[in-house]
């Protein structure tokens, strides 16, 4: 059991290192001091138990990646390089050392990964597990924002869409067939942030606007939009071949699934129609999406797609 | 009630302004991006029901207050000037938005005395009501830190200690005379972050270090000092006067007890022993609390004094 506040900075200290180039003080004192650049992004994503995640399933190695991968992504989504991250910590008592030992571990490698400094934080007791990192990075120079595509851009995509929820839905169902959909469990469990796709896409001048799916592409494709436009979707769109058999065995519709998807952590951009071979070329990660168009709402081959995403306040 | 995350963002931004300076993308991309200083302090702070407030005697503004107050005061300490911050809500569904508005527009003054933004964050269900906010600020040329101190140097003390525990004790235990100790309640729901004091004090080369005093100078101080020093309090020593009464009424040492505190946000400071009279010339509200000295433990006209502060974990 943890018995103290100093018995929690003893191991985060163990696990984390004290110094760091972006750290001019840190942890310890009432703040850390950071070297900055000029631009910084930032952001923050609460991670809570039974809400995004589940101790029946989430290793805790698992919950400590995720909880800070879900921040990276963010940061992907804005081009930045990441330089530190804060994390307040709600923990509940009944948990074992070893758990936070090993959830801190797991965070500690894809903090080290990706070279980035855990400056400081807080921790407290409460009923469940929580998670509330904050994070940052520096910016590019041009700003990779929502809503700056126009009608005929292409949209396009890094990552994959479904899949993530594909593996939330096995696991919630305690599926025998697990096995067969590794690829989908991991992209629930430890989506990977696509940071070296960020800064490859920021530095790109024909890409016009970038942002992570979070919450699904029906939810977030009008979100990445401004309102006067919409969205004519690739007819040939494909899923990944995994959703084929999950959805045939579910009797839903794989594309409508993977539309909704939820937790996807792809990037979704949009470029100028002749930029987007430059833009593969650099980024073969990049699968053509569709384009906007100047008629607000999704569509596929003139059909208007009604789909709704994931909210935590309407689940 | 509250229905979505949209409507959370809605609330939000009625009530926190969408432009600052500090800000040059605001709220509503996957990050914000900031304008920064060459060096920023940065800390972060969780506030959570029933941990670190009870809704029955917190009010929604107090609330909303004191999550951001706890937060600048942080950076009082390190003699920063603050900028911006970021709040993780964690919300219950059973609070009305009406709930949200006052708790939200409370935090939104606050923030408008301190000029500064509100930049993004994270909003999610949870069982029970939780604030995590992290802040930030353009840092003093000198560093104030902790354990700067030498032996011989004079501690001082900026705000009362022990107040904010007596209002803490008064509330919980719904005490009838609560409006003979209006003070220290106040003390407790609504602690004054010590920003201008901080930016004097860590303006003036004599002071050494800083530090906020939110556990208790019992276990705040041997935090302040180096564990080769310790502490010699001034035998002159005067606590709150509201401390006398309550104390005895209570059978306890009013000494003993401002000396737990808890929750104070007051700030100690080292400075040198000759410097001591200028900084109280520019800064009145500091007060002489003692020295230090080669001798590790807190000592009072020779005797060790056996004291122990607040700790989350082990309450």
């Amino acid at each position: 059991m943890i018995k103290s506040e100093e018995h929690f900075l003893e191991i985060i200290d163990s696990l984390f290192p004290a110094v760091h180039a972006h750290m001019l003080v840190g942890r310890g004192d009432d703040c850390a001091v950071l070297e900055c650049p000029e631009k910084m992004c930032m952001s923050s994503d609460l991670f809570l138990e039974d809400i995004h995640f589940r101790t029946r399933y989430f290793s805790p190695e698992d919950i400590g990646y995720k909880a800070l991968a879900v921040n990276l992504s963010d940061l992907a989504a804005a081009g930045a390089s990441p330089l530190g991250f804060g994390l307040n910590l709600i923990w509940p008592g009944y948990l074992e050392e070893e758990f936070c030992r090993r959830m801190l571990a797991s965070m500690a490698a894809l903090a080290r990964e990706f070279d980035i400094a855990l400056t400081g934080g807080d921790v407290s007791f409460g009923s469940s597990l929580g998670l509330a990192v904050s994070i940052w990075g520096g910016s590019p120079e041009r700003h990779m924002l929502r809503a700056r595509g126009n009608p005929g851009d292409v949209l396009f995509l890094a990552g994959e869409v479904g899949l993530a929820r594909c593996g939330l839905v096995l696991l919630e169902e305690n599926d025998p067939e697990l096995d067969r959909y590794v690829q989908a469990v991991n992209r629930h469990l430890r989506p990977e942030p696509l940071i070296r796709e960020g800064l490859v896409l920021s530095g790109h001048t024909e890409v016009k606007g970038l942002m992570d799916v979070s919450d699904g592409l029906a939810r977030d494709l009008p979100r990445f939009c401004r309102p006067d436009t919409g969205v004519e979707l690739d007819r040939d769109l494909k899923v990944h071949p995994l959703l084929i058999p999950f959805c045939r065995d579910r009797k839903m519709d794989p594309l409508a699934f993977a539309l909704l998807g939820g937790e996807d952590y792809a990037l979704l951009g949009a470029c100028s129609s002749d930029g987007f071979g430059a833009v593969q070329k650099c980024l073969p990660a990049c699968r053509f999406l569709g384009r906007i168009t100047d008629r607000p709402g999704i569509y596929m081959e003139g059909k208007k797609l009604e789909l709704k995403g994931f909210d935590h306040f309407e689940q």
